[in-house]
């Protein structure tokens, strides 16, 4: 717990100055002032976040964090609960949708079992396991307070490894069925929204198993009565192992000042825990798309975070994420490589 | 002109069949059905173009055409005409936006001189001029009836010639100051939209000058009397050397079952001709992003087409079709390397 303090103490709020200095740099470049639009606002943004006007294009990693949640047993999701173990062993043999599109954008993919009911020993599989799953939360707390600060602690030491390796941009996605259910009830407690209002229909459940999932998380939070105010409590008693490991790969990319592309709701979700524990880490997190989950928006307004993509994605996995990539190469790649007005002659007037 | 006819004549429909058969390939992948949303779309509308369930990722390019515009000495752009010349040097020498997202995306660039004032002449320019830009439209015919027939036919050949070295996606992109004000004179004349509807800041100019494009649409419009019903009326009328040689990649791109990916404004409204001149070309154009001119969306609804990415992108040159490639690609690697539930072991509950 002293670690955990330590590194959100340590968090500083990212330096916009060098997104100025950014900014001013892109003006110069051959083309009307601000026509790349967002992908302008993108490279500011890391250069806010790196602390230098041109950061560099380097190696980039998504951590895919899976595990299993009690509350699946309420028949809240289309899939039982054996498809966690299963997605996560195809991700190990490299057949699932994130491997394909990790290998596209040449990013390297690290995946993590943070507590499937049944432990998946495949040959690249991480294992930080804090139990065979959390409990249904509809009866008691998901997790103990110590399993979520042992989780934000191994995804903080997982991030730090990984840009002690060099990486220098961090997606975050994740896999675990009945994992928006959590989310939706972490959003729902954090922000006091309606359970009905941030509750969607997740890997595609029709309007009763949506009800289920509305009444399961109304009767976690006034059975949990989490404190809003202590983001610790909220996680333990309404999230996942995923997603306390994956707040921990926000808050460990912050504290080493590298920029982390959260995927989609449940992602999403995650870094929200982090920017809750440490509020200087929401400028370190960039949205990679707009989720189809109707949760995800909140959780995007809190975070004051305007997602790069819309594609009506909603996979998890670290999917959008690694879509995403791509563009932020392409926003470093511009500041790295285009021509000033003045190095190739072209009339600048200023617009 | 026979040629021309024969080119549009032999444009058939996309078959709409093979869509299917790929959203039933893609319904077998380790996922939850259509959880990977637009994604999904384009893998069908490729299949469907190249009539094949499984289309390959193949080599692509983009075509950049530019042009002078005799309405720029009306003093509706933030930049001297000048300055389409001096881009298309920058073109040649790779320091321009659309260099280094071509050469992210691992695209080629093909970049034509389609009747710049002074002509460009630098490796790797290729010289189809039509004249040394387009006479001012307030006064008469911006080109003539030949002159936009010659456009069409040198840029079907462009697009031939690249299908036969193995191109497989085919990006449009144009450079040429004035061409937006142009472009919302056709936008306007083939949908009857009010010329203040559809003409925005292009470059970025102040209301003022806004108030003079829409004035020379205007005048155009009411002078020279474009039949909507004849495309290559309204073309020659309004439009400019580079709109004219990009329909025609469209044409040409479409009759051997090619895909095209319009960057923004601009590029939609050349293909947008392509389409009044041969409604079958529709199915085969792709809309990489909405621009920020307002005149885009009107296109965008006459084209039928949804835009890949919304980056508040207002550059042209292709950059916007550049940033959308990956995604293209990524789409077609789904379909080619994801396992299926099958495959995989994953139980597969129909959802």
């Amino acid at each position: 717990m002293d670690d955990l303090l330590a590194v959100c103490a340590q968090i500083d709020p990212v330096d916009e100055s060098w997104a100025v200095e950014t900014q001013r740099l892109l003006d110069a470049k051959t083309k009307p002032r601000r026509s790349l639009g967002r992908l302008e606002d993108l490279a500011c943004q890391i250069a806010a976040i790196r602390r230098t006007p041109t950061p560099e294009v380097g190696d980039k990693a998504i951590v895919v964090m899976a595990a299993d949640h009690g509350v699946a047993t309420a028949g809240v999701s289309a899939y039982p609960q054996e498809v966690t173990g299963q997605m996560v062993l195809n991700f190990a043999r490299g057949g699932a949708a994130i491997n394909v599109l990790a290998r596209h954008a040449g990013v390297r993919l690290v995946v993590v079992d943070m507590g499937i009911r049944e432990p998946v020993e495949a040959d690249g599989v991480l294992q930080r396991r804090l139990g065979p799953g959390t409990a249904d939360f509809r009866r008691g707390a998901a997790m103990t307070r110590e399993q979520a600060e042992e989780g934000l602690v191994s995804g903080i030491a997982i991030a730090r490894e990984l840009v002690d390796e060099g990486i220098s941009l961090i997606g975050i996605g994740e896999m675990g069925i009945g994992n928006t259910t959590s989310s939706s009830a972490l959003i729902s407690a954090f922000t006091g929204t309606p359970p009905k209002e941030v509750t969607g229909t997740g890997t595609g459940v029709d309007e009763e198993t949506r009800g289920r999932k509305i009444e399961a998380i109304r009767h976690a939070i006034e059975h949990n009565r989490p404190d809003p105010a202590d983001a610790i409590d909220v996680l333990a008693k309404l999230g996942g192992f995923e997603i306390a490991g994956l707040a921990g790969v926000v808050l460990g990319a912050a504290s080493r000042h590298i920029p982390v592309l959260a995927d989609g709701f449940i992602a999403s979700v995650a870094a929200l825990v982090a920017v809750r524990l440490a509020p200087a880490a929401k400028g370190y997190v960039i949205a990679s798309h707009r989720s189809t989950e109707p949760g995800h928006q909140a959780v995007l307004v809190a975070l004051g975070a305007r997602p790069v993509l819309d594609l009506e994605l909603r996979l998890g996995e670290g999917t959008g994420a690694a879509l995403a990539m791509p563009l932020i190469d392409a926003a470093l790649r511009i500041l790295a490589e285009m021509a000033s007005f003045e190095d190739a002659g072209v009339t600048d007037t200023g617009h």
